[in-house]
């Protein structure tokens, strides 16, 4: 029997194509050749029907769409859209306790001696709601929606540049609520997004030193993450109110959301464009 | 007669003070310092007062709803919103004719020796839109907005972080066509923030080697540029058809609408939100 050989696996793939279709067998490598072209022929106008389709109608692709659905949930929460910059200090990262030894601190872009690119949007918000909270000495509730950067692997489900979404309230629920109002939010962004119950499901882990946390897994990959304080790093920044926040990975959602596998496919790029290969 | 100390003028500045204020003169010191701290407390007043409205009626910034409002009117006129990478390449810096002895080349942010931080949206922009004519073999229309980067001066109207909003219809109109529907597109971006023509100026430049270009000036601030094709650098991009293309500088736009003149107030900070100091 013939397999398909290294190059045509690799086109497959490009092309969206499932592995089930790369491990098709044939009875000669001619029936093997006609099949791929046959197979390749297809993929490229369904990919190209799918690219027209958002130049035509769509207008936006599936991750705009995924962060501007939460954005909508956000805001009618009541949540205020903040942005902050993504070159951060030294300073901020030591005191999220990314320091040497952190098993962050290999993957953060560094700038100089002492700016980066922000590896999570936390040590801003930390800030930012600190300084409102101060000002207005009302409870807080906030979101931004930016790129983070860490040096990964690059696998199929990590990027360099990935999309946060992290909405945090401060001073907003009683102490003793946050795990209840973190199940809440969790259950809410969900049911806006369109997914249904029995594809989702919250992983809460008790942590007695670094807080509890509720990860929001789709058919077993982790979305979303949520944590809440009292926290060990609030005295770091100054913050002593009770706080619930959770961070959404827009690109994996919305891989998880298109039932796909590669996440670059997803993500800010020229060589994709909503989930579908330039390159054809 | 008594002026105000440096330390009072810096204060009135932060809390959005006009110059007129900062110039005011006294009789005696302590009229001096009656008058600092009633002008203070009504402007600290005025600020939290803005920002409580924020917080819990607007739940978007000047600065976000100037980038929805132009992201509408691009998608009614039939853009595609495109998302492409922060970090890019040498080569592709170089392909925009930025190395050595470019006067933007000293403002780049590099990571290493091959990559840096985007300085503006079109080298990226270049290759999608000609991978999508390539594939559709059609008209292409596509937008995006996102931040770009330059080590500036840092001064009143400059920021190392800026939000560029570029768009850019790419073999849409007949050579010859670009300057009208260049100028039909300003005047369109102006309608839709409501900016009305007494506001604002087109300013055509034109030059044979480097191609025209029309800015789009509010009371002398020049808040967008465009161009068009075929251009000198397109042949560096494979690129072969007609395009008409606006930059706009998403925060000096919402500064001009806002009647400020300090741009950090309207950037990504976490020192300000929406034009007012976090410190107050």
């Amino acid at each position: 029997m013939e397999k398909f050989t290294v190059t045509q696996r690799e086109r497959i793939g490009e092309l969206n194509g499932t592995t089930e279709r790369m491990e098709l067998e044939f009875e000669t490598i001619e029936d093997r050749d006609r099949s791929f072209r046959e197979m390749e022929t297809s993929m490229v106008k369904e990919s190209r029907a799918k690219i027209r389709t958002l130049l035509h109608e769509k207008h936006v692709t599936g991750t705009v769409e995924t962060g501007r659905k939460l954005e909508q949930w956000l805001t009618g929460e009541g949540f205020t859209k903040v942005e902050t910059p993504t070159i951060i200090t030294k300073k901020m990262l030591a005191q999220m306790t990314i320091d040497e030894g952190h098993k962050l601190n290999d993957q953060v872009f560094w700038l100089d001696s002492k700016k980066c690119l922000r590896p999570m949007l936390a040590p801003n918000l930390y800030v930012v709601m600190r300084e409102l909270k101060r000002m207005t000495n009302e409870p807080v509730k906030i979101f931004e929606i930016g790129s983070c950067f860490r040096k990964e692997s690059q696998g199929a489900q990590h990027m360099n540049e990935f999309t946060m979404l992290n909405c945090v309230e401060l001073a907003y629920v009683e102490d003793g609520q946050q795990l209840e109002e973190l199940k809440r939010l969790a259950h809410a962004a969900m049911a806006q997004l369109g997914v249904p119950k029995e594809e989702y499901r919250l992983v809460v882990e008790e942590s007695v030193v670094y807080g509890s946390t509720v990860d929001i897994e789709i058919n077993g990959l982790e979305v979303a993450s949520g944590s809440y304080g009292p926290h060990f790093l609030d005295s770091q920044w100054g913050v002593f109110d009770t706080w619930v926040g959770i961070g959404f990975g827009i690109e994996r959602l919305t891989m998880a959301l298109s039932g796909s596998k590669t996440i670059k496919r997803y993500g800010k790029s020229i060589s994709f464009i909503d989930g579908q290969p330039l390159n054809i």
